[in-house]
């Protein structure tokens, strides 16, 4: 079974949660640009998660190039990371909402985290398909970066109780560094030469 | 006629519906805890639904894999399948609103009873158009697992007026026995070697 | 240019705009047999519609599969039929809101009347892409049950404001008598022997 | 990495948007021709989205038709665009129903604005990649169209604070003037043959 389809439907989903987040930019019954302005720290948020959402979707885009196969374990595995990136729309609003209160900020960060642990579970998924070795195991590697977000994640969600401030700084700093993050390209370029 | 583009379009449809169901996870306006826990009806509701589509996503990957061509006949049983399915986020809505009261239940295992209906017409008129002996044939088999859960879903349609709790984790034991499901795949499988 | 993407293109507003429809199925807040029945009218209207854009989309499966390519004359043309599709979510609803009031009736032909005018000016348009005497052009033919639905369109839309029971049910007997219409999948059939 | 994954999203991104705009023509209460009519101005707006829509989605789909291949940035880029598309349902509806207000029509005009450059600094890395004299190089060209419609949005986006009506003649006129903009399409051609 190829990747074709899973890709198709990933992107599909992840098309659509992207796209339904702006729904929640309520337009404001005002005119002037106070009401504009009321609607900062959604915009914010969706900014972020946006962010996020590419971040995830150029991720998915090299691993389902990486590999060459699927079965029902990553099925499943690719069900549950888009589950989490499902609820993204609703804790990214409920974080913007909220001006960053502490239980909005701490769920926002609980979302991110278990959006990477499900990554990391289809990743192993993915590994144990293709076996040790494959190209797709020295292109996923160590994951130095996957590992150290995941932490950055706990430390964020703990100090949203303490200053969420600093939690959304973090969320905004893990985005910025996992952009330019070309792991699986690399590999997969050095691959096929 | 390929079966490219009726899979796209299943697809596409299931892919919106899965998040479309999360638009009705409405942002809580508190902000603490006890605003979020009071979501936790239409949270499982979600969480049950999503891994019904998960399935029903899965199977008919395996059921379009193992088919060769369509005709009219399987465009609109697949339509009719997807007509079922698109009410989901309703019924689900429904009944996580309302803790599992009656009539909302029922109304939920009555959708998943018509979809099970409408998936055994999609699967015969496929059958129909390949043949008898088609590996499509042997594919789907005598489906034991199917005609099962249509009875249980039958008997927990009942079991909501008496005691909807019943019902409710008629649902889940349903899903978690559906979900290891590789009957198609198998025989795909030992087709292609 | 082939027709690879402007399918993609349009199975996908035809998938969203179909499962957007479900969302006017709002959710009643009482959880008894009472209100759900008082969803009859929307519900009617939306399989309704539902079996419309089944229509539309089987006929689109089968032009573009008849077509061979596409040219910017195509696209707009493509589009504007996708423009008239996509109001249908909210001329549905506010006649099915609206329990078959004259001026939301006679605006649900309208916009039937205008998807089919547009759907003319597409075919018009692929035909002259591909030229007199093509597969597409005897495909096509003087599609009879294309004119004629125009014109019970415009009967309905005077019906309307006499008796809106009327018009519904000729939107009804419209739909049912278009399903079955393969036209287009025999001569192409035909053409690949 | 091949341009067909970053079609399919854009297409999926492009699909939504374009169909989750008609979710703002909110379903009028009363069943009359005035309560009709009153949605007029959300109506007109709807219109010259749907044709900002139509004209990014074929110019994308000619500038990905004569791109061979993309890398990180021109993912990322391409993001950029999507990202202030996705915005313009919000605008479309703050202009629509504040019947073209100074504020909302000047945000208007900046979507606008900021979708061009996006566009821009897309078919900048797009070039980078291919290289000077490139098909895509020669495809694009000078793009004086491209930079006249920036100075346009601009002097709309300030004459929305004297007179918004002239800011919205002015975004009809652009979109009228850009429909029919086939640079690409000609430069393909040509290489084609």
């Amino acid at each position: 079974m190829g990747t074709n389809r899973i890709e198709a439907f990933s992107d599909g989903v992840i098309a659509i949660i992207i796209t339904i987040m702006v729904l929640e930019l309520k337009v404001p019954h005002g005119a002037d640009l106070a009401s504009l302005t009321a609607l900062g720290p959604v915009f914010c948020a969706y900014v972020l998660s946006f962010v996020y959402f590419g971040i995830y979707w150029n991720n998915h885009h090299h691993l389902m190039h990486a590999a060459k196969r699927v079965n029902g374990s990553v099925l499943w595995a690719n069900l549950h990371v888009l589950f989490w990136l499902s609820l993204l729309p609703f804790t990214t609003n409920w974080m913007g909402e909220n001006h960053l209160a502490p239980w909005p900020t701490a769920l926002y960060g609980f979302d991110l985290f278990m959006t990477a642990v499900a990554w990391y579970i289809l990743a192993r998924a993915l590994i144990g398909l293709h076996g040790a070795n494959s190209m797709l195991e020295r292109a996923i590697g160590a994951d130095p970066k996957g590992k150290i977000s995941v932490v950055l994640y706990l430390v964020a969600i703990a100090a949203s109780f303490w200053e969420p401030w600093v939690a959304a700084a973090l969320y905004a700093l893990v985005a910025m560094w996992l952009v330019p993050d070309r792991r699986v390209e690399k590999v997969t370029l050095t691959e096929e030469q």
